[in-house]
């Protein structure tokens, strides 16, 4: 990619301002865990891959000025920092899955002294981030294979590269066709309210030389009418042991949409998005926003005062509307339930 | 209704410039054609109904200075004219409907002085508004029987007093079932890009203290499947001979949303909406509108350079997934094509 969502970087996580984008591509230093939370929370860095990996950043960047010599007294900081910023946002699985994982190793490196456990998380982390950017590539490999030459794909939100450390996932599938040398069209949902659609996968696209189409969200169903569009791929924030998945809201919607037109629709994510602990999409929870994100734009209001605002940010798409799910590891088709345990 | 949307007054048309609330209600006053085609244009007043009384009152103010003694010359400015406001937009009927009206009238009144027929024309443009003030009555009455206490209603974009002369379409259904002592909740689409709903549903809604609440175009999938919603009612621009029914970009998916989570799905609309010259939807013209509308927002924006954005103003429900036309007249039900020769 022509950017680099996260880094680390002079003992400082260094991440692109995503809030900023299309404007200007600005950049933050992040040096402590509340302001990884606050970057996570108010979406400067988003995306569920992202997300985890800023949060392994933010667990090491909160626990590595703590002096002690107790594992006990340690791992008490770590469990609070850990529960810190479990709280930052609720939907993405890959947020508690990276938090796990350094809890974990913390674990397995307790007899060695503190400052040689506080180096283990923080290789840890920058192994998280490694790793991803190897999936995003074997996501986009896999992917690929789905799209046809031609073809005219429409996505939702931005599961690109802004949403990962690498190529992204949904996205990835688009940049490797092209790679193939496939001609590839793509609409863009501009993704109300946050617009992570019109001002970031546009973006993307646009720096890749994609052929890119911006469309307001409720034009998708006259999109597929038109026959203009013949594959939907979106990212994830979670999904079930059944394969419902919940993403993005408005991906509900989309998939309702695509079903009705005959029209394949794909998650793409990676095997940290499954969550193990999740039967069924009923019980991912789902995070609900501020109302002031409807309420106003760019500081002015659009609603009137004294209007209720109903603001869930994700939905969840049922696996009876999933034609495939794209992971690092394997293509996921139904029955989910059966194929997803051999996956994982 | 607590404001007028359109008035003759002094000379002038008075209406409400929508594109200010729901910040402030404000006025403003239109002494020409031209500013009458600006105001229709750039939706200082939309709404179907309401287009075809400004366009009537904007024929007059085009020919109401006119000086001559000839009918061949006074009705070849008056063709003029109405070439002109027919090009402001072009999918709603009840713009050609109303000029054609006109047209009408003027014929009839040819053996009287011009200045006469000019009269006659202001007399008709006003009866129009009248009619419609009416006819909303009726939309509201014969709608409401369809609505049973404690119903929870999504509606998009804005088909209320705004978008009428009057009390409404989809809106006077609502508001008639309330003042009938029904306990309505309403959901309203913000309706992007232009944001009818927000502004100026809300607006509505909450001056007849109703239970309103605002969600993003791309939540209503989902709550719908929460089971928060249990009847759908939208307006519309035009409506074909056999049912397919043209309205805000965004209806048609709404109605195939509607449709998967077996919920009904009705258009409340006056007869002047049908266009008795369209036998199916795929005739009706659908006006594109500037790309700027999705790429900025309130000065601001929120597309990179360079992108492509599609902007289609409006889309067609196919008749097969419409439950019932509200008219003035009667509910239309299947089969359309039959139900509605009857009415018409």
């Amino acid at each position: 990619m022509p950017f680099t969502t996260i880094e680390w970087k002079n003992n400082k996580v260094k991440i692109i301002d995503q809030t900023s984008l299309p404007d200007k591509l600005s950049y933050i230093h992040i040096e402590t865990a509340e302001e990884m939370f606050d970057a996570i929370k108010n979406l400067k860095i988003r995306g569920a891959p992202a997300i985890g990996i800023a949060a392994a950043f933010g667990l090491y960047l909160g626990i590595k000025d703590y002096k002690t010599t107790s594992f006990k007294k340690f791992n008490k900081k770590l469990n609070e920092t850990i529960k810190y910023l479990s709280g930052c946002r609720s939907t993405a699985h890959n947020l508690f899955w990276a938090l796990a994982r350094l809890k974990d190793k913390a674990e397995q490196s307790k007899n060695y002294p503190i400052e040689s456990i506080k180096g283990a998380l923080l290789e840890e982390a920058i192994k998280i981030q490694m790793e991803d950017s190897k999936t995003c590539q074997l996501i986009g490999e896999k992917g690929a294979n789905l799209i046809k030459d031609g073809d005219s794909i429409l996505t939702h939100c931005n599961a690109g590269g802004l949403a990962t450390s690498g190529y992204g996932t949904a996205l990835a599938v688009i940049f490797k066709a092209k790679e193939q040398g496939k001609k590839i069209k793509v609409y863009v949902d501009e993704t109300r309210p946050l617009l992570q659609g019109a001002r970031l996968t546009c973006w993307e696209l646009l720096q890749e030389k994609i052929d890119v189409t911006l469309i307001c969200d409720s034009m998708a169903g006259e999109v597929m009418k038109e026959g203009k569009i013949n594959r939907v791929i979106v990212g994830a924030d979670r999904i079930a042991l059944n394969g419902d998945t919940a993403n993005k809201i408005g991906t509900y919607s989309l998939a309702v949409l695509a079903s009705f037109h005959n029209i394949p629709f794909y998650v793409a994510a990676p095997i940290p998005t499954f969550d193990p602990k999740i039967r069924k999409g009923e019980d991912i929870p789902i995070e609900q926003r501020d109302p002031g994100e409807i309420e106003n734009f760019a500081s002015k209001r659009i609603a009137p005062q004294g209007v209720k605002v109903y603001n869930p940010a994700f939905d969840v798409v049922p696996n009876s509307l999933i034609t495939c799910i794209i992971t690092e590891k394997k293509l996921i088709y139904p029955s989910y339930r059966k194929n997803i345990k051999k996956v994982l």
